[in-house]
């Protein structure tokens, strides 16, 4: 087993997970217009230049995106949800809310959102120790090895795991401060609009948790599509 | 002004701010009993050995106190609000629950809270933008820069900053979403009592924020207290 210590090592996957070797358009960056697959389980990078759009597309309805966005000229500043929530005053972004990073800079405005708007900023990316603690042997795919190995196909060591901004994921804090796990309340074709404010890179997993319903009543793992506008 | 993307560089503070030059016993290391103090707006580290309880107090009732955990084998792993959170299915911790780090492992157990148990785990570590951003101008002491100084004077390189355990800090959210900041709700001598479950360093700011009223209505930063109980 590999050493997880460093968050740049990636545990090794079976051969059904190419994120840290099939990369989208030319390292990252793609024509603006064009529809992206993010496969099922698997995580992709996209380098997005300031100004332009990034679409996530929830395809099927079902599917929790972990999303991620580095500064591409330092990845240690990077969207960080603990120093968003702040900034917002208040837990989950919403159409109009600048994100800022781990220095307190916008790195994307949230511009539109045709779903509910139920997302999570609150629970990190499953790994492998997740995987393991919920009664799961062996390899299994998660969100932050998928992470490691995105950046990792374009050429990016990751300097640290930040906490990631779920899509869709409905996971909402109750007053009492208990936390609940349910299925996403998003529809097939659901998408979030984000506007880059510095270039960026940003990275997407279409989770693969399927031992608690997050995905779905069926956890049935579903892929999802980016795009870039221009 | 020093350049600050890197987590181990802080700002040089004031000559007030003896957070980088002041240690606590031999390398953060005490005898267990001894009260030791963390001066109003100042950062200490403190070693606890894995069995041995940690207690962090509230000696004037109305301080916040961030508060860090690092494995001492290995500081890029350490105690990690986003990893707590899904691990325990609540969003603070109560007595009873093991605290986990970034490899979700337990790193402290919370035992006892003699306080009504209003904790932060959402909210970043105040810093030098984000008093710039409420409108403050030149230096500031602030959390992050007292977590770098704190560890650099024990001589340790921090690899990155998590989110602290933000102790007494009542910003709850609320069922909309909405972040409220209140001021505490502890009084003088006010407790929380770890038990640590491997060798770690902690470390606790009495944090200066004073542009909030998270530290009472008054605004007034004041000292904490912790011990090591054998």
């Amino acid at each position: 087993m590999t050493d997880l210590r460093h968050p740049f090592t990636a545990h090794q996957p079976d051969g059904r997970n190419a994120s840290a070797t099939e990369v989208l358009g030319k390292s990252g960056r793609s024509d603006p217009g064009t529809i992206l697959e993010i496969p099922a389980r698997q995580g992709r990078a996209v380098r997005v230049s300031k100004g332009q759009h990034l679409r996530v597309i929830n395809t099927h309805g079902s599917q929790v995106g972990d999303f991620w966005a580095f500064s591409e000229a330092d990845p240690g500043e990077h969207l960080s949800m603990e120093h968003m929530r702040p900034d917002l005053r208040k837990l989950t972004p919403q159409p109009g809310d600048a994100m800022v990073t781990n220095r307190r800079r916008a790195i994307l405005t949230l511009l539109e959102d045709t779903s509910p708007g139920v997302h999570d900023t609150l629970i990190a990316s499953c790994d492998i120790h997740r995987y393991h603690k919920l009664g799961h042997q062996g390899y299994h795919d998660n969100c932050t090895d998928n992470l490691r190995m995105a950046l990792s196909a374009i050429g990016i060591l990751l300097p640290e795991i930040p906490c990631p901004l779920n899509l869709w994921m409905n996971t909402p804090p109750r007053e009492s401060g208990d936390i609940l796990w349910l299925p996403p309340v998003s529809r097939p074709g659901d998408q979030v609009t984000f506007r880059a404010e510095m270039d960026l890179i940003a990275v997407i997993s279409a989770c693969p948790m399927d031992l608690l319903p997050i995905n779905g009543e069926d956890s049935i793992i579903r892929s999802l599509s980016v795009s870039i506008l221009a």
